[in-house]
Formats: structure tokens, C-alpha cells, sequence
């Protein structure tokens, strides 16, 4: 995301896109209509939040792939009001930085929660104990700690698969989440990943949404037989995610899930194998006009 | 609880019980058939356990008022199984001590989850993963951190309680719930009670079991303007536990407590203040014969 000031003489506080590039953005289907689109948004509620007349011009280049449940929309608001922050020299407390950035994610209507925007600034394992006011808590990240990420070449709307998941949940499936929430918070804090390996169950959203995605049981197998601690969706998915210790690990349970993903869905899917972020949106560079 | 060999001849592997005693036993409501007797129960599924065929008696000191949501039965086959197990000089592991003690708490019928009785083993914060077989995590406790429980001079029968729970729950409070949990297991780990006072929030049980104790808001309120991080049943009740940093905020909040439950609920309420144990059920004292 770059961010610049346009001349003097334009609308007040406006923002403005110049381009849309990247792997995620070159499609057309981003809209370059900076009110619908996420990062506009966001820029725009920062702006009015920190009573700024200036107007900014925004250059996206995007990743990440759409509906990919990897949180594109949540990654360009973050972006977005940290490239703006850092173009106004604001220094904007973090609370204004995640409301502004859930105003963008949710194009205007505020998001109800801040799960993908909170890591997207935060960067690590980010907990969020109460999304308004936002009550974020960083979680430590385990030496080792990798993340496999596979996007299928297939798309699920956020709202198909959210309506999956119902209104209530049994109660034997709430105890047992609850007793794995609290243990991988657990394993986190000691590093230890046996525990974080049995607390990646999840009981609640991934039963739900499994129909959506076929070959899901193989495909996690295939990740835990080349030795991930554990495999689920990212978000609501198609992406599938698996959470790995130390790189070569990381490597084995990428090339297995891949194949896997052949296999089970076709297409050509999208590896992405990383460290855990410990930063979240950063100034990557900055040039003085 | 005392455990001690009864002489050869008798029955083998039996288990007899010749005194109740103490505040919590005396009024002859706790049966001294072994076999009606979570004690007598836990302790004849260790004999068993360990194919022992001596029998022993055992002499109850109980402590805890019945039906009080302290976890008393837990509590006795807990004590239970540790001193036969150190009249047997035994050492069996924790799964088969937890294990015979589930036995106990459910007079035969195995209880189903060892939320008290793997504390009532271990001592300390206690996260129970999975249930059978066990994976029972031992949470750090902060220094300083004091509970204060206050048993109102009144009856609940778990069954009812357990019924108003329901079976299922809204996923939003769930997901509440959930956030709270692992926001308490990171504030225990950090020792940060401002972070486990905003985490004892309960959006499950307490709103649910709220109507069976009159003035529950009002004794709550009562903790917490005393200086409590946060106050709630204590299972599932009548007992109202407080968490709170030091002896003397303690103290403070054992009086506001204990006075808001004589104001709302009436009768005399027994009170107690007491550090987290950092030890379950122990051997206290022994004697050869």
C-alpha cells in the first residue's frame, strides 16, 4: 500500500486509488471506487478520525487472492491506515488505527470484530478478549513456529459459509473448544508443541463448514502424516492452514498438503510457507517529497 | 480422611468406613455404607485398581458442607485414593488416581468430567483438556493471588442446576466465553490481574444459574467495589467465590461478601479465605503400626 498527498486544490480529506496491481488486485474485480473499496474506506475514516483536510492518493498492490479466507479485505484496511499514519506523521493510537480499519473492512458499516484486522496491525498470535472497545491481547509465538498456508483454486463467499456455522452451538462442543482455547494459550505462553498439537481441534466452525470444501479429512491427514501439529481452515476457508515446528517440517507439510489439495479439489493451488509474523502493517519505505 | 489395614480374615479388598466426623459430616446425611460412599467408592476402584487384597477402613474428617458447590464429593474420593495409595506405599500414576476418584465422585457410575477432581488431586489452577483420558493442564498461579468463597446457608441440588444450563448455547456467547478463557490462562501465565479481572466474565452459567440465588448482582457488586477482580458461583453454587490480589483485599472482600449474602440471601453464611493450594490432596501425617 502506498500512500501520498495529492495538490492542494482537491476535495477535502479525499481519498483516492491510482492503481490496483498484484497477484490479488490485476483481475479488475477490486473496485478502484475508493468508497467501495476497503482500503479507501479505511484511509477515509482515518482522515475524518484524526480531523485531517489533506487528501491522499492510494497505490495498492494486492497478494493476497479474494475470498480466500486468508483476510485480503482485513490485510488492504490495515495497510491502509498505517500507510496513511505514517504519511500524516499521526502516530494514531492503536484503538482509532482498528476502528478506522474495521470501518474499511466492513466498507463502511463497521465490523462487528476485529479478529482478522487486530492481527493484521498487531502482527504474532493475537487474541481478542472483547472486540468493542477492542480488548487485544498478543499472545507469545514459539520459536518454530511455522504456518503452511494452501488457497485452493476455488472461491467461498464469507456469508455462505458464516450462515453454516448457525446461531447456537451444543454445549458439549462449547466445553470441549474452551478446553482447547485454553490450551493452546497454554502451549503457546510454554512452548510446548505436543500441547499445541492436541489443542488444534476444533469443534465448533470446522465440522460445520467441512461440506464446503471436499477432501478436507484427507487433506488434513495428508498434513499431519508429514508431521504439522495440526490443520484446519484459515477463516472460513477454502484456504486450509496447518501449523508446523521448524522450517524443514514446514516444507515436508507443504509439499504434502499441495498434493493433497490436487488430488481432492484440482486446479492449481497457491503454498505459501512462513514464519509467524511477529510485526504487523509496517512502513516498508518512505521518501520525502 | 484416614486410612488403615483392618486385620487379616476379613473380606478381601473391602472397604469399610467407622467415623464421620466434622462440620461437613456430623449430621449423619453422609452415608457409612462404603458402598453408597464416594470415599469408600474411589477407594475400593484403587484396591481393585491395583488388585490389592487387603481391605481397609477409613475414618472421614469432613470439612466442606454438602451441596454447597465446593466440589465436597470430589474433595473425599480425592482424599480418599491418596491415602490408600499411601497406605499401599503404591505410587499409582495420576490417571489411575483420577480415574478410581471419578469412580468415587459418581458411586460407581463413573463421573464424566474430572473438573474437581483433577484439582482436588493436583492443587493449583487446573485446565482440564479432554476429559477421558485426561489431559489435565497445571496452570501457573500468580503470587499474591487469594480466593474468597462465601457458602450461603442454603442447598442446591447440581442435577437442578445442571438442567438450567440447557444443552445448547448462543454461538455469541460462546465465542465471549471463549475469548475470556484464554484471556485468563495468558493473564494467570503473565500475572496480570488487571487482564484476569477483565476475564471473569461468565456468559454461560452464571446468567443461567443467576435466579436460583436472590441478590447474586448485589453480592457481586459488593465484591468488586470491595477491591475483588471478579466474582461468581463457585460451580455450581450456592457458593459465590471472589479472586483477589492479597490477604488484606481479601479480607475486605470475605466482609462485603459475607455481608451482602446475610443482607440478600439471610442465615449465617461461612466464610473462607484462603491462598490458591499449590498441592491437591496430600499426605498430612502417618504412623507404621
Amino acid at each position: 500500500m502506498t500512500a501520498r498527498f495529492v495538490p492542494p486544490g482537491a476535495t477535502p480529506s479525499a481519498v483516492s486509488i491510482d492503481a490496483i496491481t498484484g497477484p490479488g488486485g490485476d483481475d479488475g474485480r477490486l473496485p478502484r471506487d475508493a468508497a467501495r473499496n476497503t482500503a479507501g474506506v479505511a484511509a477515509h475514516a482515518l482522515l475524518t478520525a484524526l480531523g485531517e483536510r489533506r487528501s491522499v492518493v492510494l497505490s495498492i498492490a494486492k497478494g493476497l487472492p479474494l475470498a480466500s479466507g486468508l483476510g485480503g479485505s482485513a490485510a488492504s484496511a490495515a495497510a491502509a491506515v498505517v500507510a496513511v499514519d505514517a504519511l500524516l506523521d499521526a502516530h494514531a493510537p492503536l484503538d482509532m488505527l482498528i476502528a478506522c480499519a474495521l470501518e474499511g473492512e466492513g466498507l463502511g458499516v463497521r465490523s462487528a470484530h476485529p479478529d482478522n484486522i487486530a492481527p493484521a496491525l498487531c502482527g504474532g498470535f493475537v487474541l481478542v478478549r472483547h472486540p468493542d472497545p477492542p480488548d487485544i491481547i498478543r499472545l507469545p509465538v514459539p520459536a518454530e513456529l511455522m504456518a503452511v498456508v494452501v488457497h485452493p483454486e476455488t472461491e467461498i463467499e464469507t456469508a455462505k459459509t458464516r450462515a453454516l456455522l448457525g446461531t447456537t452451538v451444543p454445549l458439549a462442543d462449547a466445553i470441549r473448544q474452551w478446553a482447547n482455547l485454553g490450551a493452546l494459550v497454554d502451549g503457546l505462553h510454554r512452548g510446548d508443541f505436543a500441547l499445541i498439537a492436541r489443542a488444534l481441534e476444533d469443534t465448533i466452525a470446522e465440522p460445520r463448514r467441512a461440506p464446503l470444501v471436499p477432501g478436507l479429512p484427507q487433506i488434513k491427514r495428508a498434513a499431519v502424516d508429514a508431521g504439522a501439529l495440526g490443520c484446519s481452515f484459515s477463516g472460513s476457508g477454502p484456504s486450509i492452514f496447518a501449523l508446523c515446528r521448524g522450517t524443514d517440517s514446514a516444507r515436508r507439510v507443504a509439499d504434502a498438503m499441495t498434493r493433497a489439495v490436487k488430488a481432492h479439489i484440482g486446479g492449481e493451488p497457491q503454498t505459501y510457507v512462513s514464519a509467524i509474523a511477529l510485526q504487523g502493517a509496517r512502513v516498508v519505505s518512505s521518501c520525502a517529497l
